[in-house]
């Protein structure tokens, strides 16, 4: 694997950066949209392929946890679909605990992925959002009713009607295979309200992790509106934890984090936050912190004792959960709550507009996830270190190794 | 069991109203006074005992949930304390939860008991609060440090300094048993500060439900800030959701009451509700309710499936737990409340300003609980119906039966 800093990838931004400043100075147009990846050429061509799409893919094929390649087609490119030619998706750990059934029973062969990023390859007829060559971007969902008050609303995840679609695993007549397919894979086609454009400032690989790790912290966290200098806590430091942190810490919230892994703690340090505490078994170490935080978010994906994160909230605090464990289950003790006096909530993804607006935010801000690329043949490798809260910090696939 | 209805206590109060009426238009401040169960004699007359105070009551000598009688001795009156002639104590399903062991271990033998009216026999030496001759009402709590921010802003029961002590149960070197002593007995020293006025416009015996079932759950109704009109679900219709019930709708609320038990339709409907809901076992008419109401209090005591419950929630609604089950445990489900966006919080009684608020809130409005009044040799009897979910609201135990 090839690690990939922050510092590396800011370098690599301004590099751009540089680059697209020089050739809109001179004019060159050509030279800029070529550094984008497109060409005029290309966003005339729309070439709208006959028949289902031929894709190459990493599936899981039982609960084993284990992927293997696939070759699969996807439904044909219909009159509000775009194409998309995947560059980059990264690993959730969401997708892990999808394919293990540990959600529920699954369909198999499925193709996981719901951080995905590429460039629209074919777009339509009625298409006008996006044109070949775009940069786009697509997360958790890819479709819904998209005419309810909450689809009207951009709450497309909560579409009133139950049509909301997850990007994989989901009843669908209209795929070849009966369910749709994630991004682990080269192509994808999605109706194209369910696509967010992805800025020219950031790199396909560092925009991907936004478009699930990135909105399921934003959302949150902007829902909570805290103010510049509230105390907010993120309990887990892994692919959402890192994202929730760097988003605070930029909102302007003196932010402590909390992680069981003592050899992050540079790293995190040098995403600027207030304080990190290594939390031991016993939780020793967090009664210093009682009633200290204006808001929490946890990102921890398994069940846990909520108790001593939760005695770290102020009376009136509100703990957010944005972690799902298995079955979905988490046990509470009532008495403590009562005691604590804190609100408590979950909170799931977000809507298209709030995803287009959290990587726009984070593109424009510098907000970079910390990634490392990795080709195919190692997903199952990286799975398991996710699993053994190895990632720094998020898993990115190269889909030109599929 | 004698029942008393709400009809019949409110035409008591009436008389007892026209009775002081009349005694104050002639003038005869002995009759109103005597009306009041104290005498200018009685009022002067304060004649502190020395050494402990022998009492009678019913207590829990192991596990069993059996109660049997006993004859103990309370501290001495202190300075700063009252010695109450208890007139009336009520029964709440915690005093069978707790004696039962549910909660931890107890010490026993133990007397519970936290909803008490009586009459100040005696005040010490610094006590200005009270006289003898007073109607006065104590609740869940009988001490704290009293110098802490929380205790301060009178959040007693949230010392700062965790110095809060329950009515029973609670380790107490003063006390000749070594722990607290609550209600079911004839007498009680307590600190003044923890004693509340009860009017003379309320009968003792509807007072008593007030000082744990009132408070707890007027203190998060009045937090939620529901509006007028506003659409509020009470789950669970026992001692506490009876009186939900009818602080909600005296308030203006649109109250929804969630029951199991389908003989307690006509009570309900009778309290002034919009909705009564039977609900089975399989929650299948709760569908109905899909995210329908502003605001909801349980009060159901032991675990349960919350989700039907929180569903009927419209997105951004509070669902406040006043329940508190065997160990305190609840199970939520991650997903379910990530996809209801409801906010879930716990709520533990009150403090002392505001247990006077909804004494005299309930006495000057109305609001009476509905009782039975039983003698002591009945109470191991009553804590079955209370299990049984057959007590038709709030057993209210004659003290001077013990």
């Amino acid at each position: 694997m090839k690690e990939q800093t922050n510092n590396n990838s800011r370098r690599k931004f301004l590099q751009k950066s540089a680059v697209a400043s020089a050739a809109m100075m001179s004019g060159s147009w050509a030279a800029f949209s070529n550094q984008n990846n497109m060409s005029t050429e290309e966003t005339a061509n729309n070439v709208i392929p006959n028949g289902p799409i031929k894709t190459k893919g990493y599936a899981a094929t039982d609960e084993s946890g284990k992927l293997s390649p696939w070759e699969f087609e996807r439904r044909p490119v219909g009159d509000d679909d775009i194409l998309i030619d995947i560059k980059y998706a990264s690993i959730c750990h969401s997708d892990i605990h999808q394919e293990k059934g540990h959600w529920g029973e699954q369909k198999y062969p499925q193709v996981p992925g719901h951080e995905i990023v590429g460039v629209v390859a074919a777009v339509g007829k009625n298409v006008t959002k996006f044109k070949v060559g775009d940069r786009a971007g697509v997360g958790c969902m890819v479709d819904s009713c998209m005419e309810c008050d909450s689809c009207n609303a951009g709450e497309e995840h909560f579409c009133d009607r139950g049509e909301t679609k997850f990007t994989y695993g989901a009843p669908s007549e209209a795929e070849p295979t009966g369910i749709t397919q994630g991004g682990y894979s080269n192509k994808l086609v999605v109706r194209d309200h369910f696509a967010v454009r992805v800025p020219d400032h950031i790199s396909f690989e560092e925009a991907a992790p936004l478009l699930c790790a990135g909105i399921t912290t934003y959302s949150p966290l902007m829902r909570a509106q805290f103010k510049v200098g509230d105390k907010v806590g993120v309990a887990g430091i892994g692919g959402l934890g890192h994202l929730a942190v760097k988003i605070a810490v930029s909102k302007g919230a003196k932010v402590y984090a909390f992680t069981t892994s003592e050899d992050k703690v540079e790293d995190i340090k040098s995403w600027g936050v207030e304080e990190v505490i290594v939390v031991d078994d016993e939780f020793k170490n967090m009664g210093a912190y009682n009633k200290t935080l204006d808001y929490m978010i946890s990102t921890i994906p398994y069940q846990f004792n909520v108790t001593p994160y939760v005695m770290c909230l102020k009376p009136g605090g509100t703990f957010t959960f944005v972690g799902m464990p298995e079955k979905s289950e988490i046990t509470l003790n009532n008495l403590m709550l009562a005691f604590a006096r804190v609100n408590f909530n979950a909170s799931l993804i977000g809507g298209i507009p709030e995803t287009q607006e959290v990587v726009n935010y984070c593109a424009d801000n510098g907000i970079r996830p910390s990634i490392e690329i990795i080709n195919a043949e190692e997903i199952n490798e990286a799975w398991d270190k996710v699993v053994n809260k190895e990632a720094r910090y998020r898993y990115v696939i190269d889909a030109a190794t599929f």
